[in-house]
């Protein structure tokens, strides 16, 4: 599946949509099924001992799976999640960003299915994954 | 099955382990196996339009779980979520508060498991549903 | 939300559409927005020591979560599964009939959301619980 | 992370703790923190026009999460499912062999997570995905 946005137009969307969070995340990477972002970390994602919380996790997991849809379906602000499945497997790293590797599995008329796998930085085990259920919206709502 | 710790003792828990984020929440009721809580809400968990941003409900379910799971275990700040699985079924009521009813369905001696619902006050139509494991720390750490 | 289909008719409907399966369940009750159903045990459906398989639990969830859908929106042949996320908590008693509590939550045009416990009868336990997403087809495909 | 048994060792062992159920599962390979596995469908797993039902389908998974931590822990019969997160992405090709491919993600010392993604074999595209979560017994039981 090849992508129709690329690396610029999905963080110039993002900036667009999600104006409160945009500053948050960063698209690095648009390859076939699969995107790169990362999550700039700040004080408000962290958990006291500097490890990143829960809701940050989730955040950028969801974004990601957005983001990977967006780039295959062109940009439609108004897909929303319906589902998350997330296994929260080890720690992150404090002072490490937190890095989402997207890989769209799925992608119908009315849903999307993305898998999510989030790292630390620098590191080869994930320490979450998750699976993302976006709803499309209909051809003339987009 | 009884809880062992009160409303009041909940509430003061939290904001000792949880201080960076235990103005957001408030322990309302807790009787038998479920506890009802509320997201206090404030600008950072919302979305243009007033509605409340999916991290933000991620994080109400996640912490109903962690202090219904506490309710019945007593004070420890060690248990983790281990899974979610979250279903985002309707728009919240833009200005109207979150409420959280977290329904205890295992305690066992290494995890539990919890169903919570997400409502806008006043609403009967839940806005998400959410079911939660938690990993429990061997008694010698808690 | 009121049914819109009987016990009757729903497990007619059952038996025309899952001949193969028919014989495996029985619908006992359909009151507001919750139908009760049960497995019809047989040996295929156990493992040693007499305790039903798992893929027999998902089974009966998902058919529940079929059965209450239709209940709502009438019969239709082509609703599809499309997520179930489930929670393993308790073995099933051996010997015991398999229960299933099923409360829809959503019902969109295109998606249904339905909560799912499962009992072993007359113990109030539950074995466990499940989620479940269905698509529904267009109303010309019904 | 390296496996402890082989093809060979998992289907010998399957054949003997899950008398009833192994001659429907061969394992195809073990390479790494991976397993292949293959449904040998018969008339049972199938529904009308041929495809291969959603408890099957999830009975394939359900063995192959249980199969790769085996491979890495070695044959204990009391592994037990917790919980499983499924996405039904499309229709499996009707006769066609369901194919599991399963990836060990975490390798706790109570919990592992494994990735599958179930194919009709000779396609590219997933008809499933699912995540799993197994209850490692304790050595003294192994």
């Amino acid at each position: 599946m090849a992508a129709v946005m690329t690396v610029q137009q999905l963080n110039d969307f993002l900036g667009q949509v999600f104006e409160q969070v945009a500053d948050d995340f960063c698209v690095d990477e648009v390859e076939g099924d699969t995107v790169t972002m990362r999550l700039l970390t700040s004080d408000k994602h962290l958990r006291p001992g500097g490890t990143i919380s829960g809701p940050s996790m989730f955040g950028l997991a969801d974004v990601a799976a957005y983001v990977v849809t967006l780039a295959h379906i062109g940009p439609k602000a108004l897909a929303v999640t319906t589902n998350c499945s997330i296994d929260f497997m080890r720690k992150p790293e404090a002072g490490v960003p937190l890095i989402a590797k997207a890989r769209l599995l799925k992608l119908g008329k009315q849903l999307s299915v993305t898998d999510v796998l989030l790292f630390s930085e620098g590191l080869d085990a994930p320490v979450a994954r998750a699976s993302l259920t976006y709803a499309i919206p209909p051809k003339s709502m987009g």
